[in-house]
């Protein structure tokens, strides 16, 4: 289970034990790691075994244990020193507030051994912040993985500038045990590259469906049947470099550079106000299934792709 | 081969045999029709041929007959009039200058039966411009393919506000029995649907990398490791939809949809100027393969992902 030959990992602990948190434990568990969920929610134990149990028909599909099994190295602890004596990676997923996420991480510092890694799943506050007020604020980075994060590879490995940076070699040789495609950003910057790219994409896709150019469905299969198929395979530069035929990217931006920015100049703005929430809702009555339905199909998809894409060679 | 019970389709015309005519003139072959091209290039039978010789084998793969082989209903004309006689369907592919779309759309329609359908694969002149000086403008639609024709699902049916209704509904039936799958715009803007979403994210990829954030080949990772694999089975609106949980998209902007619109204010822009290029083009040289070898690998992907997509039940 434990894919690194240098390293041997025997403990996580996962603070908070939330959609997010749940979905790491599942996926620690399945890569045979000890797993402590540090939680004070009370009945936080019987949601987690709740969500290991849905999650468990998934990983089995991708050849992994069965996760909800009763004999799964599974603990709950609700103090954080003591549920992260021994980790070797403490991954954080409280409430996204600056002030308790301090709190957090001062605590599993006192208790934790000094190789644990020390990660936080959040999405919109950085290391620099919650780091601030750590004996060692160097030790923190954030692990930020797409939802789920026991299906979906990337994690997203954000240092800050004090970060050390054997820390975030670590972490990498830890995500990378642990299956996932982690990738190092150069720099903090708010939501970090995958949502802002979402993000920039969907403002235009919010714009086109105000405008009536097309329905949610409509715009949803144009991006499954065309740049979604792509970008599943090969990304947004590597497209546009075989767009420029045997000249590559630079052939690309020199016949097609001039045309693509005058297309950025007419891209348009949003905002949720109430006209577009209430058309947005409105279509999206429109799916044709309920989201347990829709997100079973979805998931069932992503395992195929998945399987898919790891039969073919790997990408430079 | 023709998948719509209700037409048969004979003949297509293919006018201008450049890489996209040549990429329709294959999946039309493909698809059981007699094919004439129209392009008074020289040399230009001898490089069709070539490039339905380097298709060949994708279409194979997807179950399709061997559009190499010379017993092919192919056939080459220089002269619109006559090479569009008898034809089900016109694709024109010419040079992306209105003058010239119009001269090709005014000698079609002298010469083409009443039933032929008239599609531009035109990605930036509207159809109303196209078709102002036709006898009938309301016959001419754009059929915008995302490249390769032959291989990616999409196609955009875009009406002017003069296209017959009834034009736009034989054309969608047309590019069904194809195999295609296509979604009809509501009104003409300038990209369309496809090219302005690719375009959106596009620009604040060339923002990341220019800023440092990632190199190409990182962000490359990044989306195909996570937006690209989930836009490849659930589009922007319905992966939102299911992240809102069983409140689906409403609450989802509900929860996240503050969160999204501050993001949207910090997104970047980009332009390819000098230093931009220089940067884009140095990191183009990583991707660690030729453009021939990535393209093959990309291809092979995209046809294992067609054939796992074809395998789960059709979204709703």
């Amino acid at each position: 289970m434990k894919q690194d030959p240098e390293h041997q990992y025997q403990k996580a602990t996962v603070i908070g034990g939330g959609v997010i948190g749940a979905s790491w434990t599942a996926l620690f568990l399945a890569r045979g790691l000890d797993v402590t969920v540090c939680d004070p929610a009370p009945g936080i134990e019987q949601q987690v075994r709740a969500q290991l149990g849905a999650t468990a028909p998934t990983l089995e599909k991708l050849g992994l244990p069965d996760v909800a099994s009763s004999s799964m190295p599974l603990r709950f602890d609700s103090e954080i020193t003591t549920a992260v004596a021994d980790s070797d990676m403490v991954q954080e997923n409280g409430p996204e507030r600056l002030e308790i996420k301090q709190q957090l991480w001062r605590a599993a510092e006192s208790g934790a051994p000094a190789r644990a890694i020390f990660a936080s799943s959040s999405s919109s506050i950085p290391a620099s912040a919650m780091a601030s007020s750590m004996k060692d604020p160097g030790r923190l980075i954030v692990g930020h993985p797409f939802n789920p994060p026991h299906l979906v590879p990337l994690v997203e490995v954000v240092p800050s500038s004090t970060t050390h940076p054997e820390v975030v070699d670590r972490a990498v040789a830890f995500y990378r045990a642990m299956g996932k495609r982690p990738q190092v950003l150069g720099k903090e910057i708010p939501g970090f590259v995958a949502n802002r790219l979402q993000a920039a994409l969907f403002r235009e896709a919010v714009y086109l469906v105000r405008q009536g150019i097309v329905t949610e469905q409509q715009l949803d299969d144009v991006v499954t049947s065309s740049i979604g198929m792509r970008w599943a395979v090969a990304g947004p530069f590597q497209s546009f470099h075989l767009g420029g035929g045997p000249g590559g990217l630079a052939d690309f931006v020199r016949h097609l550079g001039p045309a693509l920015e005058a297309l950025w100049k007419t891209l348009g703005s949003a905002t949720f106000d109430d006209a577009t929430v209430a058309t947005l809702t409105a279509q999206a009555a429109n799916f044709g299934a309920s989201v347990e339905e829709l997100e079973a199909r979805r998931d069932n998809a992503e395992i195929r792709l998945l399987r898919t894409l790891d039969e073919v060679p790997a990408e430079a």
